[in-house]
């Protein structure tokens, strides 16, 4: 039977690190810091996370600090490479080496694919990985079971559409393998041009039932998750293939009546214009609420990993 | 009668949303903060503001997160709109909805006027203005106003100028019209292409009694108050033009021998060549003392906003 | 006798401000601060530092806030020019006397020499120099005697190398200086282009035993203490240059053998190539070590710049 100190001094990398059991205990553990985000907390009082940002992220780095922040530590960090030792050509080994000293756990983005994996190695206190490369980032999957639980009380039996880009954007592999562990219909709704990627495909298909398409609509009445992705322009060689397709991937209001009534849309965020500003108001919208999910489950990590639970 | 808890959620836009009675309010509650600075206090503990700054300001955000941990509070944020979503084309509403999910109160500089409003519509936590476009600097005001009461001892019946650029600089808008409350002879002194704002001195005209002027020299030796700006050489579409006028609106020591000896010297900062190094020493400089009355006023607003003075 | 009180408001600028007995008194203070780290502290609860940084520095700036975040304390600040009031041509004379209004004291890395020294004209704070021009950097050179302390137990009677290049490094200044305090051998092991600034020497030798040499090898089976310092190419004229002596100022493990057992390897860090990686592993790798001390000695100066230590 897992308990809390199982997870003290662990490595947050990649959510395929993760069993089922361990990811159920989380959200149990993430479910009991909503009411501190009103209260406040004293949990990590003279603790310090530090952030070591090697790519730009407002929402990621800002949700850590306030995770933080709520359970009465401190923070220390960068927010881009060009302030940090690295533009003086550090290794990302040294750089870690340097922090550990300063810190009682790290997160880290970056850029390069394994980043977060390396730091890991080197750093003696834990490192949670908020993004690199195109491969994980197992806090957003986590945080987005949470809100799938608070929205539907399960997670197990329900009808899930991933759409849009899920080649390129880490949070669907993520979120993937995160599914992978119950009992759910994957839908992977994308452009040939950004299926989902080959290796994560083949993971997830042993463990549970996934179907690939290129159109939403015959799906949607049977939807209990939409979780949309933005497409980018950048990833298409040929200009013209992207305005063909972009139109199929974006949701608004009037597709959403097709929909179940429960159904609930799903972002990862930023939104650009793949989710057209007049859903914002419908009951189904759920990209921002997602937000204060992020926060528990953040919260969560932080407490267990630094051993703050019993 | 007003009471603390009337500003309890409030926003902070512009000071035109603001009475004489609530002015008055706030510029009391920060005369109480002033020992807080030294003693420290725990009035907003466990509270997080959220920096949102895409336009970088120094003073501005450093007085503000300064004014939080006096209180005991935390501070999120960015001080650059690179290292933010918005540099993925995230709307301006949109990163709002995801900040007040992780702060108690918002503070935003932004380079677009209306910006601060729109901000403060679609969060539910309180926003307070820091600068957005040429419009409106509504904390300035506030802590210009605090500064000539300290110096003063009233507001009320004092002769005071307002020198520079009138045109483009949002601190003199928003002092005009915090001013335009009380019972004040307002003289506007500026070069022809940097009069005042047709708009504001409308607005204000009907309520104090406002002259526009060229020149200081004949006015200095009835003045309580000088408000220094400062007269940026792109204004001018031909540098000639701007040639011909800085002389006229530079303060040095010298000049000030004209004037009374309990004028007082104010300027919003930075201070570049408008007012002379010669002047720092003497009794009447009052620019740098004004930076402390920033920590008072915001002290209070923020103590204010989020119910901590009952 | 020295009292730590004597230390209250004193500004930190030069190494060569501080007698041997005030350096041995501030190593002694470090010292009390090891335990600290791990167990926090509320020595500094209320007070607000201030960070200036107008050039980068990942592993400085983020000792300072650790340090001041493990003693309770908060922090305000900016990383890097681009986003203060400099930007918009305000004096660093100015902007020291807005700062000293938001904080209790100030470190400020600056790139031009004598700026940490004006910035503590101007402030009524205390104000410690991180590095400013190619001049001093006396934090460092505190770090680098409590590390040999801990290694060996004492300074005096050491011998000690330091390697590479010793005219633009501002580390290398700093701890010469702080290293004529003591008893020690010093050997300046550089290229004849980066042999140790004039100035430096000529103030050192009368006081310590200084031999200038351009070959590591014949030094090395004597030596204590190997502080390493990184050989920029552009340093160079001719990159010609640069590739005939750079291998001569390379450590590696082979090298090491050489060496005696228990000599340490020290180095300011960010280190490029010249400590290769196979050192790291072994006992003489104290640079990593280093940081940690940069905790102690900057935690006991905040604590007795700042009178929280009777």
């Amino acid at each position: 039977m897992l308990k809390a100190n199982d997870f003290e001094g662990r490595d947050v990398i990649s959510i395929k690190d993760f069993t089922r059991e361990e990811i159920d205990f989380i959200l149990k553990t993430a479910s009991r810091m909503a009411p501190l985000v009103e209260k406040g907390s004293d949990l990590l009082r003279g603790k310090i996370l530090a952030t070591l940002f090697f790519e730009p992220s407002t929402r990621t780095r800002l949700s850590f600090e306030a995770s933080m922040h709520r359970l009465g530590g401190s923070v220390i960090g960068f927010s881009q490479p060009g302030v940090s030792s690295v533009a003086k050509g550090e290794s990302l080994a040294d750089t870690v080496r340097v922090v550990e000293n300063y810190a009682d756990v790290i997160v880290i983005r970056h850029p390069l694919e394994g980043a977060a994996r390396l730091a890991a190695e080197f750093a003696q206190v834990p490192v949670i990985n908020a993004g690199s490369g195109s491969e994980e980032h197992p806090t957003q999957a986590l945080l987005d079971l949470h809100t799938i639980l608070e929205a539907k009380g399960r997670i197990d039996g329900l009808k899930i559409a991933l759409l849009g880009d899920l080649r390129y954007g880490r949070t669907v592999h993520s979120l993937a393998y995160a599914l992978s562990n119950y009992d759910v219909e994957l839908f992977l709704v994308s452009p040939p041009q950004l299926r989902m990627k080959r290796e994560v495909l083949k993971d997830i298909k042993g463990k549970i039932q996934v179907v690939e398409m290129d159109d939403l609509t015959p799906l949607l009445q049977d939807l209990d998750v939409l979780y949309v992705t933005r497409i980018q322009k950048e990833r298409f060689p040929d200009p013209l293939e992207y305005e063909k397709v972009k139109g199929s991937y974006r949701i608004d209001k009037k597709l959403l009546e097709s929909g179940r009534e429960d159904l609930i849309v799903m972002h990862p965020l930023p939104r650009i214009t793949e989710i057209a500003p007049d859903v914002d108001e419908t009951p189904q919208a759920w990209y921002f609420k997602e937000v204060r999910h992020g926060l528990y489950v953040r919260m969560a990590l932080l407490a267990l990993i630094l051993g703050a639970i019993k």
